[in-house]
């Protein structure tokens, strides 16, 4: 940040104060509503979040700009992305002809809200909801349901983020990306937004699965404002403590659906990569028995409306389906055993989001990191007893057995 | 291993059978006594462990090269490492004269014994006792006390592991090794040893504090069978929930007392270092209340007698001074708010362990690992409260205030 001070403390002076107007109003009454200074937010399990971790993200949102702005006004050259972005909400709104970055997080505000409001009408019990920004930029709002009536814990995250990207990164995220710069004129720096909404739900009773979700998207910025290179990733997927067949058909196949209207060709490629990219390597098996993962969908793929289009009805298929699935088992009678095991799963859980996922464990090591919306994806509570083998032929072993081969659902 | 396979082969027509005398005997009755064929065990915080892992680890123990051996005998080449020490042990036994990796193999089973036996007499409860070999080479033995009256989980784990070193590996240790190879004359391959005793409990009492321990002792073998390049690694640290003053001051001043009657300086030093490497970095505050950590601990700094005799100093102190402090505090009355403290803070030692512990990370990602015996660290239950913050001067402040700024206790 610090040799971008110069740049936006000259801004003030040439152009009228921006302004950043937060449009997340909660429906509902809820337990608290903060902002935190420090604060952000790590897109769960997206190579793209991974890459900008690593390149040290250089970020400023609106809110800061103008802050730093302020303070000692000198300059009057062009205006960063996120600037340019606050003129056009103010004067224009965001609609179908705005730009895809505002479109998108415009998106994922409005599912956050819908889909707080479908998970407390579930559990008849409010959402705490922080709104934060980060100190270096960017910011975001983190709703979290704790201790309900059916779920022990539940986070839904959206975050925006404005940066810059270092050489470095830019060379680095070319490797799948060749759009972002040519070969031969690769630029000192390019700035960058990125949008997403995670979401994970940890149910109270162990014949209700657990679930996550994430949806994102990425792009860079031309020096002429222009949208550069951009790509979208997301998936979600379903990990039940006991499995009922009947409820991995039904995800999968509301999943399927979706993306077979889109392209015939992206479940089973989506399908494969969400086994194979939640799997706790270490236990030889799948954290739960899948659904979709997708990163990089890009032009090479299909163009960016299209992706959108999909990213939007994959997006929203997710609270019908669950809160169907929540419903047949939520009140379900169950054992201490059956809990026992419930949270022996949950600590595979924890194993897997603390040891694998790649966004997860980037986020905890990025300094000013806002660690309670990354960690907001960490059951309740969770158990570890040494050599424990469910018996054989027994429900918690079918489980295992499934998990040790993944199974096709549809 | 498949580029040794012939070699050993060859080998069972020019010697003796090799023979493997495992000299564990559990002092009581276990609740179960068994050996897995896929096992290994890390040395958790090892840098050496590190960097081993990530070499590949080439590993054959006495057995295993027996049972190769016996399949189908081709060769008369050098014994390896391993098929010495079993002749020293089988002709001479293990004795003050016997090389140092003999030695400090027969004296972390001993002290794992020793401990075992003093946990379990303050428990009242048995260890389970788990032997185990690992198919790529090497083997241990994992003793782990669960749901006793006293302690939710402690485990006492020794694993000694026979193996090569590729070239890249040696070119990378040399960093801090430099009398691992002339740098003009890197050898292809090296032999190498390593043994250590790792050991974590976990009490049920809120008011009783989670301690770690690991010593380990790594060395390579010169062509002829001498002894080449070693070091000492290990120390111990205390992570109470909540803090007695009196406790933290006991469980330092005995380690700064063994330290002292070695050198002067390695208190100061180690007790800093254990402070920088138990640290959740991104909580911004130390795994507990520190104690000692070393690595790399060779001739530059003392010999190998002298270091041993540290070691063991340092090993042997350990059982007296725990049990003193876990006598104080085991049957201390305690609330419901009190426990849920601790596994709060359970939820923080499972961050560090599985998110920033190089060992337990490298181990997990390491194929074959005997995962069970990694993470025989982790405690029974742990918990994950979003935003959790204790009352302001309440006594779980304090820690935190502790945890985030370390004292000097001695």
């Amino acid at each position: 940040m610090a040799s971008r001070r110069p740049t936006l403390r000259l801004f003030a002076q040439c152009k009228t104060k921006p302004q950043f107007n937060h449009t997340w109003t909660p429906r509902r009454a809820a337990s608290s509503f903060q902002s935190s200074g420090s604060a952000r937010q790590a897109f769960s399990n997206s190579r793209n979040y991974l890459t900008l971790a690593a390149a040290g993200l250089a970020v400023a949102t609106g809110t800061l700009s103008y802050k730093m702005a302020v303070e000692n006004p000198i300059r009057c050259d062009s205006p960063t992305l996120a600037e340019r972005d606050n003129q056009i909400k103010r004067e224009k709104g965001v609609n179908d002809a705005s730009p895809m970055r505002l479109r998108m997080e415009k998106f994922v505000k409005e599912q956050q809200r819908e889909i707080v409001r479908a998970l407390e009408e579930a559990d008849g019990t409010p959402f705490r909801v922080d709104e934060w920004q980060r100190k270096e930029g960017g910011g975001g709002i983190t709703c979290v349901l704790q201790e309900g009536k059916v779920f022990e814990k539940a986070g839904v995250g959206v975050s925006v983020v404005y940066g810059t990207l270092p050489k470095p990164a830019i060379i680095k995220m070319r490797a799948n990306h060749k759009n972002l710069a040519q070969e031969d004129d690769i630029p000192d720096s390019l700035e960058f937004f990125a949008a997403g909404l995670s979401l994970i739900v940890h149910p109270k009773n162990p014949m209700a699965p657990t679930v996550h979700l994430n949806y994102r998207y990425f792009e860079t910025a031309n020096p002429d404002g222009s949208s550069g290179a951009w790509w979208f990733g997301g998936g979600s997927d379903l990990t039940p403590s006991y499995l009922f067949d009947e409820d991995a058909i039904q995800f999968h196949k509301s999943l399927k659906e979706v993306c077979d209207a889109h392209d015939k060709e992206y479940y089973p490629r989506f399908k494969k990569w969400c086994d194979e990219y939640f799997y706790n390597k270490h236990r030889g098996e799948c954290r739960g028995i899948g659904g979709i993962f997708f990163d990089d969908l890009d032009e090479t793929v299909s163009d960016k409306e299209n992706t959108f289009a999909f990213v939007q009805d994959a997006l929203k298929s997710f609270a019908p389906t669950y809160i169907s699935i929540i419903n047949k088992r939520k009140d379900m009678p169950y054992t201490e055993e059956e809990k026992r095991w419930q949270q022996i799963r949950r600590g595979k859980y924890v194993e897997f989001n603390l040891v694998h996922d790649r966004g997860t464990a980037f986020g905890l090591n990025t300094p000013g990191a806002r660690v309670e919306s990354i960690l907001m994806s960490l059951p309740l509570t969770a158990r570890w007893e040494y050599m424990y083998e469910p018996a054989p032929k027994s429900r918690e072993a079918r489980l295992v057995e499934v998990l040790k081969n993944p199974k096709d659902w549809v």
